[in-house]
């Protein structure tokens, strides 16, 4: 009950503080006495802090006021995506203090050593953290590929070229999990777009990640692995497909797919452990020149993400579909085709063309969604960190 | 708290009984005398019974044995498919006490006239239910459409021919409700099936319909319309469908696509009102007749669906897929060109040939399933009808 209690607390003042004691008490309906002992709690597990008396000298309000802690408990976010490893450390109120990303080719390199240089990129961000005071009390690793997250076990990550790489339990002390990266993009949105809480979440790196987000919470499926847009038949007897199919939406708005009808240089001749060019920015600067294959190659990519879509939207029934990651950098060029199909198969009950949104995160959701799910937890259960501090 | 316990016994009796008073108590932590007080409750209510003595005279086990009265409140099921009427009355066991069903044309026929039929139709199940004593408390009709559940309102029945009919609000004296067919066959095969919790279940009557059953519950969508298999794009520049779109699976799968591809007369020439043939049966004699025609537009159907089934596993990841409805009776025909597709298309993570499984109901399940809610829902709450008997 005083657990359940110190969240109520601590959930008031994050999403309507600064608040007095006396505030929060008449939010949850628990006396000042009672919000007053859970709160020296809260303060001394780091997690609200007082502001000082209100330097305008307004009446009414005593300066004691409660706000989130801008330093201690925090969470760590770690990437490691095809073509670049980041890290990002959070604040409870959510914003980014501390970051670093790094443009290298992952494919088909040794799990050791992309983890070890991920290892080595976390140290500074950590460190940076630590300077202005951030203490991260839980990671989490964000992996394209399907995820074991109770086991900590990445089964298949294919653009990578892993498969079943058992994670280590910690990362310079910090408790380390893990989780699809498409999965933790649609969080970032959930929790920081403005959309609603029941959508299909599409984004792109080297393969294609979606998402489901149901009432507000990831829908998981059966086994943990709902999700698979990236082979969802787009033409059945169509293009040959890296999984051993034929026409698997992959083939026609995946990276490689646009890259070579566009008639750009393709990924994968860049060598493990490189720095490869930024595809999409490349993509993005051309088509804003208005190169006519670069164009073509979009519009084709719009079309087939949207044939996906629109079935996608048959089955699911979200409220909307939004485009994040490498996609929502593209949307300008992109979006046109998918609106046009889905208005021309989704026809046999409503669909607003609003209802097809573009991520104001796009690439930074995956790593922002990573280090939220730690400041997540603590705010749901403040109760746990409390009993670790005290 | 007390109807809470009204529905533990039930519940307990029905799941397990007979059951002496003894053994209900036992099982969900209640005093003998409590459970005793319930039971004149429910007894009174006409939802269970008392055993007389064990014939056998067995010792061990008293006679006042207890068990779900196979009379008294029951529910009514009623259908309007595109080709057929039906009613049906279960018992609280949720066995099917009374039914008829007529082969009628509804296609382009008056609401309200194919309506008078079903109520005709359901007039007679009624009194034979009730010459056996059974008093159904509610209906529910299977609609093939979109049905607005909480307002009783067909919002759009392709099928049919309905846009936006308003249902009446009880039917013989009987209160109404309407939903979706396909919703009503997996919540059918859910409740009486054997299969696991997290399914995608498929059937086709005129057109292709499909639900989500996810942790043991529908999963509606965000405006109640997930499901829509049968709009899915499985050849995204393939055959106009009359929803607007192209290369729907529809187009490919459904019956008139079935009946064309195999050479047969299409279904719609039938006036309305009038009888048509049973098209299931037709081409499952000609199937096992070997006819070459028939096979083929068959194992094209399957294809098509195996298709989009795989599309549906990728994205939604279900335990299993169930093909239901007219599907299920041609079950033997599509079978291996799903199972062909769906192993060639769901390879990035697990899929077991074993999933993909056939519904023991059959055309059954959609007027079942409609029927059971109503029994389910005397289960979930008898304290609802026990205060009203009172």
């Amino acid at each position: 009950m005083r657990r359940q209690n110190l969240a109520l607390v601590l959930g008031s003042v994050a999403e309507h503080g600064p608040l007095s004691r006396a505030d929060v008490a008449a939010r949850i309906g628990l006396t000042r006495a009672a919000v007053s002992s859970l709160v020296v709690e809260l303060a001394a597990a780091g997690l609200v802090v007082e502001l000082g008396p209100a330097p305008n000298g307004r009446v009414g309000r005593p300066g004691n006021a409660l706000v989130l802690s801008s330093q201690g408990p925090a969470g760590l976010g770690l990437e490691i995506g095809v073509e670049h490893l980041a890290a990002c450390v959070v604040d409870l109120g959510g914003a980014v203090r501390a970051q670093a990303r790094v443009a290298v080719v992952n494919r088909g390199r040794p799990a050791a050593e992309a983890l070890a240089e991920l290892t080595a990129l976390a140290k500074g961000v950590l460190a940076e953290a630590g300077a202005a005071g951030l203490r991260p009390v839980g990671a989490v690793l964000a992996v394209p590929g399907l995820v074991d997250a109770a086991s900590g076990r990445v089964v298949h990550a294919a653009n990578l070229g892993w498969r079943d790489v058992a994670l280590p339990r910690d990362l310079l002390g910090v408790p380390l999990g893990a989780e699809n990266e498409a999965n933790l993009g649609a969080l970032a949105e959930l929790w920081q777009g403005a959309g609603p809480a029941d959508f299909v979440h599409v984004s792109a790196e080297a393969g294609i990640g979606a998402a489901l987000v149901v009432d507000g919470g990831l829908f998981r499926g059966a086994r943990g692995f709902a999700g698979e847009l990236g082979h969802v038949p787009v033409h059945p007897d169509g293009k040959a497909c890296a999984c051993g199919a034929r026409g698997c939406l992959e083939q026609y708005a995946g990276e490689q797919a646009v890259l070579a009808a566009a008639g750009m240089p393709v990924g994968p001749s860049d060598a493990p452990g490189a720095g490869p060019g930024d595809w999409v920015a490349l993509l993005a600067d051309r088509a804003s020149g208005g190169a006519e294959p670069v164009l073509a190659a979009l519009e084709q990519a719009g079309g087939a993400l949207g044939t996906a879509l629109a079935g996608a939207v048959n089955l699911v029934d979200p409220e909307s579909v939004v485009l994040g990651g490498a996609y929502a950098e593209l949307g300008e060029w992109l979006l046109p085709a998918i609106r046009r199909e889905l208005a021309a198969r989704v026809t046999v009950r409503p669909w607003e063309p609003e209802g097809l949104v573009v991520s104001a995160l796009g690439r930074r959701g995956p790593l922002l969604g990573a280090a939220l799910v730690t400041v997540r937890r603590i705010l749901a259960d403040p109760g746990r960190l409390a009993a670790q501090s005290a």
